[in-house]
């Protein structure tokens, strides 16, 4: 278990807000300490009971804990990670929950003028659309997949406990190279969420959007949920893996283009062969999670 | 309730054996008789007690009936009219499921060389990404739209029996122009679920797929949902809604391109107008349709 005297987390919503009491659930005993920008926001966390404490100083908590978990938007990390520099010892673990790990180590580099043995960047693949600490729950991490893409300077006791950290919180572990998560999640984390708000605002932008919403079957619901997700989140995210993220929407873009062309030459056959591997994939992955493939 | 002393019912998979389910579940007594093209599928629905009876010639099973429910894919609804012109008469009620009507209404037409006005079209907004008679399910028009586009020459008298129709299987009715249904449904049906198998393709023939949705995150799960429906349903659809979609298309490949130029040029705040744009319809949406909008 985690043997940190105290915990900090940077950022208590729903990524931050769901460790704490993730740890908390599994027994952790040490302070749980909390930094934020909006007190209200943190008030709330701790009367929820998700931190024991807190301070809009992001220096002051660094220096009472050993264990550092950011959990900001991306492009915010890099001012977290300034005020750590200025204060952990040689001693502190530090990782973070980003959805791109290139960009966030680069901010570390910078930060600190190298790249600390005790940073490990991980990424915790789970979530809700919802936000704030009052949607954070304990089981948000149960049996979902942490990534770890440790840097070449990370040291294998901060690896390890990092890992302890997520398998606490009832996550599975894997290591691997941060550029490569960056690509995989481009295509199957960002590009759905990038195309989810591209959707709706396209139909939000309608003069008649009342109606188009008043006439959207259940599918949509689910198709657009993503869509819900916080926009300062994914602004970054966008941001922090551009290349990834533009390279897989000109990918997007060009399979759309061919298959509104199929459909303007009434290539019956060239629309159902993509439908069919499509559907075929999706039932596979279904099975892949241990979901019931549909008939 | 329905006076028919029997209905058949064209197509007995999802859609169509959950009207036949909907129908006894309303206390429906008379006969209900299937069409289909797979024994097999037809054998099933009269085990799980969905049809009374069925025939493999769509002719013998028209002559049977009063009430006529099309419920086969809208490319393959240009046969069955063939079949219902050669042998109702003149007081016979015909209605469709079709996911468009313009052109199930142009299909009518031609078989019957004019519009006939026992014909009613209609759309139930409901379904699943299930396909087949062993996905039917007697509630799936519970609380549910169905949209009557009656046409100049439909009669009253057949316009209301399918409102009793729908009301029986548990839906509201409404009625509206066919070509308004074609535009509002292709931004909010059909579009989604031509971005959904795109999307889904697009990841299944990368090279490293079987990774790729190893480390797809349950929003990917929600969002590709659709793409395991039925691709020849979905390609008639295309194809029978062909200018709304295409247009459609068009419309959202200009959204993307404009916010991959936005990522590109690192433009935060456009790509962040668009994002709490689309959150703020969805939340808007969710409440309109009585869930729980997201903080």
């Amino acid at each position: 278990m985690i043997e940190a005297r105290a915990v900090a987390i940077y950022g208590v919503g729903l990524i931050g807000g769901s460790v704490a009491l993730a740890l908390r659930a599994a027994g952790y005993r040490g302070e749980i300490i909390g930094y934020g920008r909006r007190e209200e926001e943190l008030r709330r966390a701790v009367e929820r009971g998700v931190i024991h404490r807190y301070a809009l100083d992001a220096e002051s908590v660094a220096a009472q804990a050993q264990l550092h978990v950011v959990c900001v938007p991306v492009l915010a990390m890099g001012a977290v990670f300034d005020a750590l520099a200025r204060v952990v010892g040689p001693d502190a673990v530090m990782t973070d929950v980003g959805s791109t790990k290139q960009s966030v180590i680069a901010a570390a580099r910078q930060a600190f003028g190298h790249l600390p043995a005790g940073f490990v960047p991980a990424h915790p693949i789970a979530g809700t659309e919802r936000t704030g600490v009052a949607a954070a729950f304990s089981t948000l991490y149960q049996d979902r997949l942490a990534i770890l893409t440790p840097t070449a300077a990370s040291a294998d006791a901060a690896i390890i406990e990092v890992e302890q950290l997520w398998q606490a919180c009832g996550a599975r572990t894997i290591r691997m190279d941060a550029s490569h998560h960056d690509d995989v999640l481009a295509a199957t984390s960002h590009l759905p969420h990038m195309l989810a708000f591209a959707l709706v605002d396209l139909l939000a932008t309608r003069p008649d959007h009342d109606e188009i919403f008043m006439y959207a079957a259940g599918g949509f619901r689910d198709f657009t949920r993503i869509a819900s997700s916080s926009p300062v989140m994914w602004r970054d995210i966008a941001l922090a893996n551009r290349e990834a993220v533009t390279a897989n929407l000109d990918a997007l873009i060009g399979r759309l283009q061919a298959l509104r062309e199929a459909i303007d030459q009434q290539d019956a056959e060239q629309i159902e062969t993509g439908f069919r591997r499509a559907k075929q994939a999706r039932d596979a992955y279904l099975s892949l999670t241990d979901q019931t493939p549909t008939p």
